[in-house]
């Protein structure tokens, strides 16, 4: 087992991905290197206009204006933690569960420009890299075998990202994360005893409340979290109830644009560009269209470092207060 | 809500600690130090000797050779998470669960040497800090309230330390952390359907495949674990089955000292001082004695960026092949 597979921690029963081609991957952060100092064009850059050689197969690209012609391209993560040839059928390795690394990994390539950062983008742009994950997440979550899809964002070499370029990464999963399958059973749980979506009563009861509140739209609310893991962490969350993120409809997608622009603008302009990392937490395959998962967009700013209490206890220690941020990112504080 | 206190995240159940008074925390860490150009006493230090009057109320203490005449300290934390003067309490704000900080945040100092790390020291000195361990774990476990205790080390800033003096600390929760009782849940399912601790069996195979085995003597093992979730994990795990740490019997205390100091060596020695964090996975109040849970020591160097793939599946992606780390670690590689 040297090539790409998973295995499961018998005591966890949590999947971890062997990855070692990851091993290889370029980095173009040099230290100290801020966002400040990067180049509108960079000819070694992989995912700038040029270097298509270097590139590949694009998977799908959307049209954008001249020079570049194109907005959005989606490519084959050349690294990928996993792969759409490997076999999904489970294996044992003497007491041990594991699989090969059915999967797929694609690169959302944001835009042509090396420093055109999503608050730097025109609406229209921000909508065309919110189409294209829709676009992506729904082929996916129809490929064979796919269980969850995740999609993110990893900005900055604090958050993990090893390119400059604005990109985001999908990744098809043909394992269930049991991470994710408890929150599916909590909110069973909380639909089972409250009879509505969790979710949609925090969202309710945020709106209402306010005082976490950051932006608000026809579609869309944006707010710090009641529990915020980290300092500065954000939630968007869609106003009508959808389960999966395939479920959003295209009037919705500019107030997503909208919200999302704005709260990175705020986190960029307040918090002097940190490192973060987004996740859109859609729901798993056959779980669509139930009316107690909600998807959402979680924002977690790396401006703290877990440290072996959290990996202990999974308990997070946040040294700020949510209501003290919100009004920190709102311009208040 | 200014004060210390802890939220419940509405959707997973999870507990976050919200603690102000950690922003306030000492750093000596310069940029690029390295444990290399550390002194064997630092006049600035609050955990060197010299300075007690900083360091304050001093719990217990071990006595030690001279000049300074103790071996082992542990005081409260000067910036901790929770305090014992807090309420236990649950109580509503809104829609959500809150209780008042309560629990206790203890620092171990481990030697009065700034310098001297756990592979520097003496036997009898890593001893004289598993008895620190296990003294407070007794302590801690028989205090109001007290659900679960971490007994945890950072070591080096990219672990979150913010200290260089060698030190772990503990921490008693009034809370039930839902990824320890996951993880508790697995183990009974999984005694229920074999009539085993799982752990037992997978030390057991570890022990006879010795693959991934790196250390063992009359009462621990040490392997990477067949799953491990970043390069070069590795757990150290109790012989004898025992549910909770505060179960180590005094003749097994020389050998985890034996099996750690030989663990972080290795480590140390062949990746060059990493950062790192470990934790002791204890059970919870009233679970200890059970047959299913079994504790063990999990040591994670950092040398991968957790990013928002994992944030999303909790799934770890890792680059490294757990027989190849073994192998390197015992000095094949």
């Amino acid at each position: 087992m040297k090539d790409h597979h998973l295995r499961q921690n018998k005591l966890t029963k949590q999947w971890v991905i062997y990855a070692p081609s990851r091993r290889k991957r370029p980095r173009d952060f040099r230290a100290g290197q801020t966002a400040l100092n990067v180049p509108g064009h960079d000819p070694g850059c992989p995912f700038c206009p040029g270097n298509e050689p270097v590139l590949g197969r694009v998977i799908e690209e959307a049209p954008g204006p001249a020079p570049h012609g194109w907005s959005t391209r989606v490519i084959p993560n050349k690294y990928p933690a996993l792969s759409p040839v490997l076999d999904p059928r489970r294996f044992s390795v003497g007491i041990y569960l594991a699989v090969q690394g059915h999967g797929r990994h694609e690169v959302v390539i944001e835009t042509p420009w090396h420093d055109r950062d999503i608050p730097d983008m025109s609406l229209p742009e921000v909508e065309a890299v919110i189409e294209a994950y829709h676009s992506r997440h729904l082929a996916l979550m129809r490929a064979d075998g796919t269980i969850l899809t995740i999609i993110f964002r990893n900005r900055g070499p604090g958050a993990g990202a090893s390119l400059v370029h604005p990109h985001s990464q999908i990744i098809a999963l043909a394992v269930a994360p049991p991470h994710v399958r408890w929150r599916e059973e909590e909110a069973q749980r909380y639909f089972d005893e409250w009879g509505r979506c969790c979710l949609c009563d925090v969202l309710d009861y945020e709106m209402q409340a306010e005082e976490r509140l950051l932006f608000e739209n026809g579609s869309f609310a944006a707010f710090v979290p009641f529990a915020a893991e980290v300092p500065f962490e954000v939630w968007i969350v869609p106003k009508r109830h959808q389960a999966d993120f395939a479920e959003i409809r295209d009037h919705e997608k500019p107030d997503l644009a909208q919200a999302l622009r704005y709260v990175l603008g705020r986190l960029d302009r307040r918090l002097h560009r940190p490192d973060y990392n987004y996740v859109i937490h859609s729901s798993t395959q056959y779980r669509a269209g139930e009316p107690q998962v909600h998807w959402y967009l979680q924002i977690l700013p790396r401006l703290t470092t877990r440290a072996g209490f959290e990996i202990g206890s999974g308990i997070a220690i946040n040294p700020s207060i949510p209501e003290e941020d919100a009004a920190f990112l709102r311009g208040e504080g």
